[in-house]
């Protein structure tokens, strides 16, 4: 049959296009899988179903591979369509017919779906240490530079004085915001779907409660439909979270790109952290956040993705998920990775000396002077029209001596407030 | 100047392009702008900068108008760019320069941040408590119908048993975790931001804590750049929890319509509930739900837009930041109006009685009759071949009498967990 | 019944639900209605369903309809749920039985899809009239500034030499590109759905060929079910379109908001063109190009939404699909503001003197003086390694001499070039 | 140093963030660094700086590295970051000073982009190939099942009667749409953009007209600027014909599995395009249309995420723009595919004969009644009103008999006019 290009055979082309590149997304949720599978024989030993020999057998089959997984050697071979049929073939390849066993009472989709929860969990919790290092980081640069004065722009325009305490501080605080919606994927993820089986439970007596214990969620995704549908939503959530936590960091980096600009040079880097030009031997270019920024952009556009592969499919399993785990687990990894660079780079930063009397910022100050007319006496709209007048004429002097003392201002950050908010 | 269509001059033309229509959404957020300008007083009287006599006059004013937006007589004029311009304006038309005070210490980029985190925080609670509304009313059905039997599919294939109850209260379940996101939705934007003036905070002394208590907001976005940039982010936040909710809510649609379709038959509704033809006098359309599937895959759509607008933008304030407000404003209107019509709607389903012994169903009881052959002692493979066997050869006999016993399964909803699970 | 909030009853409400605002909004499609009544009355009576008396008494009621809605009398009062009702109305009013003629052999589905066809093509030819105008304008402006040096930048740092001509004429050349997709937009839209009735065609022996010449459609879309499925396709592929010159014109805008921070200060506006600040008296703001791209970027935001009122249903039609008309025509409307107060404003620039001699620009020439050595001998690393030992000890004196001369560079624009390009 | 994970120093962990995966897609664009590089040389002969027997070595050098990619030999290895610097390695070793020369009055930044533009246009090509195939096949299959009914559905509810010629037709039909767009993004692409150098061109007198017929491109981008700002606007112009057409196929695909179900039973495949579950031993599920319909969904997806990578980033190069590459290239590759596996299995279907007797489907000829009475000389009214009488009493009789013959109806499908209107 000549069909298909480069000499592949229908069947095999068939074959690829449904199997996809599971294989390799498989290795991250092979550890999950094995976990959950350990809960599921202790329950089947429960009820009945496995005799207490079988059990062990069992656990020890899975225990070596979970050993294999974590040293690395473990590897589905390309017989193998995903990581759930490698780990039953070798269960019965060790152990014989008690191996078939472990498949009573739970489906593939069953399986998919609590090696996804595991994982989804787990690496949460690692994404929310992250985040909290890298909040801890700011604070610290805040407090370390919260006399460094830095221009504050509205419209891009010169407009009153900043600094960078109030800087790195600010990013810090709206980090709390996104660890909300972290925390809100965690709960939903922090469910026990095992047992819902093809998305329609099973009619063997299994007890959610004992796997809901054994694997350590908080509590179960009571109805089956319901935790079945969690395929979409689950990670529909989490892109969420990541896109705003993303969005926070992605405007950060921006900032520094801007800032480390020759037109703003508030910042720059040690030269290990930047990039040169194949051809313009002067470039020191900031390509890390760079990448940083665009990454986050990347994440940020994800929950389309999630939101288009699972829109408006009536209920039940579709084949359509098996396509959401590739890029929602890409995405973890690289969100480890930004949180891990952004935290070591930004520490490497190079904060200047900004020379606020340059003529360029001296419009800074109007409103610290017109509030000076105020605390005078004057109504605050003469004073806005006198210095509006100064400021016209050419005889307006910036007033720098003004303090800010409200909570959250640039000489009151406010940073231990701050850290207080941040969710336990 | 022949610049321009249809007669407008360039100036007006610019205008109403700056201006947009700004002055129908702020309707929406009059009420919030009055109670924080009376915050704002109260704040101003307590650090001296407005007397006792001052603040009593301005509460008065501000009284008047809140009770004008509370009966609907307040209007803002074309003559006004927005509402912020009106209020100030009425306030100084009828107490004169104590009207004109009221803006120390604080610009318009506040007004609009605080007017909206009021704006957004009480009609989350509002959503919030239709949400549960919903929920309890799934619940109920689910109580009602959870003998009624519905068949169960699985690639849009007849595949296992399912019921009224197990979908209905699947549904429900799944808004708990929408409320996960309502409520980090929530905890974003019950944080006030007033004092960050343009976002760079205020010279004057003002007391932050003090307006955060009376308006009720249970902490502050303290670090006024951070305040300021929730420009965005309270918008990307909550389109992301409408836009989870929203998801629920439109596959639960999709299922209706498709369950409506004659060729299912699983439920109508009464005739007042759906609509005719133009042309074909024998339609009974379900325009309602095909209104809310469509309406919510719009508000599914809103975070991208509320993404675009600001992202890659540096920190500060940019004007694109005014076109925030429409469609998100809209959205809250919409979802509010969606929860209600599908709890109204959902109540007059009528669910019919699904022929099961019809022969295309037959084949849902397959996993029972193998679990069967299990506890009887075979292994689930010999069980699987026998039974697929049968089908095969036209000798499979549907075993109709199993009952699922585990939690969340179709004979045991588990409805009272679900409904303690429901965050408070 | 306590159902509602504010009084509304359940009647009303779902009928407002199912309305929605189609009133306002099918104000924008009357006239094209009234065209396709016109072409449809036309071909009823070729083919005998209408007399000639008839047909001249419909064109007549038609035609002062027409008059209405050019000289903006026509209202669509509360009693009608949409624009096609209101007409119908008017002419059986006006005319008696024959009124009630004219919706023979057509559905309301047919009507509101040859509507917005006829409305999408004569609107998407006034954007390609002025996305061309504002061309024109940019290769003007390149003409004009080709002298004027612009620093080139890339990762933001300080790159090579750029200019003011080199800039205008870059984004006219991109916006051919866009009006590739407006063209393909144009062909989607310019074939003729008249006919397709609820979907599915006719049994009666319409004249297909007799109405698509009548309303000068190009073409036909045969298929009746291709042509209700042009509902959500047709308006994705004007969102792509849209999106794409949005797209060039956002970046645009930020280029111009960038250079007109006081860091950059490469261009300027008039007073008319900028905005100050409530509470800062020194400030020119940009507002009218931050608009530009808010707006833009709100605009490429749309297609998602496009995409998801539609994907995943089966084909006929969905009353989802009365959902794509709002914000679609939006769009339009906006679009047409954008390109033309673009075209005005850009128009008012002022371009500045960048002094290239100013220290932060000096490595813009490091490459030219890399390639001089280049011509006289040395390979391109050696060359590369002298220049830059001489940035890094300081020796670096910049050859600001250097011509480009290929096409397309600064100093041989090839505006005529470009010009040419741009499809008929 | 401990901070990272799995024991990566610091700096190995900050070059594999900034590479990437780029040595995996670069695979893909290889041979088009070659071609490229052959036309810069020929070029740079052309304008003295290479010599013809620098040039022959050159070309030779080129050619083997051309065979080696051909035949699958070709490897990018770890030491080196992209497949630029693997090839110029590769000559300067086989070429010594010669294989240096190469780099002459080009940047690696038009090397990629001269590269992506070579590759994404020859993709178009295969892809509008392939898409004309399955135009050509969906519009056979309407040929060979043109008498074969098929109820018509609107809101899901049986509506008027279809047919299968009707239904395989519409779905080629709407692919003349998608080529539009396809079109347009070839047109976008096929302009050469080589010589635009870092974004800001050459001082060298480089020769575009050359190179541009060298590689076979229609024109240039001229605008070295423009050129350079391609980066992102032709991914996003590619991936919004794509999803285009992935719209048009997904919506096909839904339907399959709807038709497929069950309670439609309209359609079914040979037992090797269906699958089997673990544990439903009758289950043949349609997995091949389900993962086409998830796979276009995916790639509807992409756009934003192009438009999120460039979005509000000022003009001139940024490092983000490498991260435009991984997935429109994945795109590219999995559309063949879906084209290819689409193309084969709907040739497969098997249509089912649909017993249009059925009681659920009596309704589908009501208008055809109506018509027959208006042809009788009734008004549509009281047809309308009679019919739907004889629907609620229970005595209507439909009449089968009708043939709808105007173009493009179920009894005159045109096929030869829809085939005639595919763009060449």
């Amino acid at each position: 049959m000549k069909l298909w290009d480069k000499g592949i055979s229908i069947d095999k082309k068939i074959e690829q296009f449904t199997v996809g590149n599971d294989r390799e997304i498989d290795i991250h949720i092979a550890k999950y899988d094995v976990i959950a599978s350990k809960a599921h024989a202790k329950m089947l030993e429960s009820i009945g179903i496995l005799t207490s020999e079988e059990l062990e057998k069992l656990l020890g089959g899975l225990d070596i591979l979970a050993n294999e997984i974590e040293t690395g050697t473990f590897e589905i071979e390309a017989q193998f369509e995903d990581v759930h049929s490698k780990i039953e073939f070798e269960l019965t390849k060790s152990l014989g017919d008690v191996g078939k066993k472990i498949h009573t009472a739970r489906s593939r989709n069953d399986q998919v779906l609590v090696a996804c929860h595991l994982y989804y969990k787990e690496n949460l919790k690692l994404i929310q240490t992250k985040t909290k290092t890298l909040f801890d980081t700011l604070l610290d640069l805040a407090e370390t530079y919260k006399d460094k004065v830095l221009p504050g722009y509205t419209h891009l325009q010169v407009a009153m004085p900043s600094s960078f305490g109030l800087w790195f501080s600010a990013y810090a605080e709206l980090m709390i915001d996104d660890v909300y919606l972290l925390n809100a994927a965690l709960k939903t993820v922090d469910q026990n779907p095992l047992g819902s089986a093809a998305g329609y439970g099973s009619s063997f007596p299994i007890d959610r409660e004992l796997t809901t214990k054994a694997m350590g969620f908080t509590t179960l995704k009571y109805n089956v439909v319901a935790a079945q549908m969690g395929r979409g939503k689950n990670e529909r959530t989490i892109a969420a979270a990541f896109g705003s936590l993303c969005n926070t960091l992605s405007r950060f980096a921006m900032d520094v790109c801007l800032y480390m600009s020759q037109n703003f040079n508030f910042v720059s880097f040690p030269d290990e952290l930047t990039t040169g030009s194949s051809i313009m031997p002067h470039k020191k270019n900031p390509d890390v956040f760079e990448l940083i920024r665009g990454k986050c952009n990347k994440i940020q556009a994800l929950q389309t993705e999630m939101i288009l592969i699972t829109n408006n499919l009536p209920s039940g399993y579709h084949r359509d998920f098996q396509l959401l785990k590739e890029n929602i687990i890409a995405a973890f990894e690289d969100l480890k990775d930004i949180l891990d660079v952004f935290n070591f780079s930004i520490q490497q930063i190079i904060v200047k000396d900004v020379d606020i009397h340059d003529d360029k910022y001296k419009y800074l100050f109007t409103v610290d002077n017109i509030n000076t007319l105020v605390v005078e006496g004057q109504t605050f709209r003469e004073a806005y029209q006198k210095i509006g007048g100064q400021v016209q004429d050419g005889t307006y002097v910036p007033d720098t001596s003004k303090k800010h003392t409200h909570l959250g201002s640039i000489h009151n950050l406010s940073l231990d407030k701050i850290r207080d908010k941040f969710p336990s």
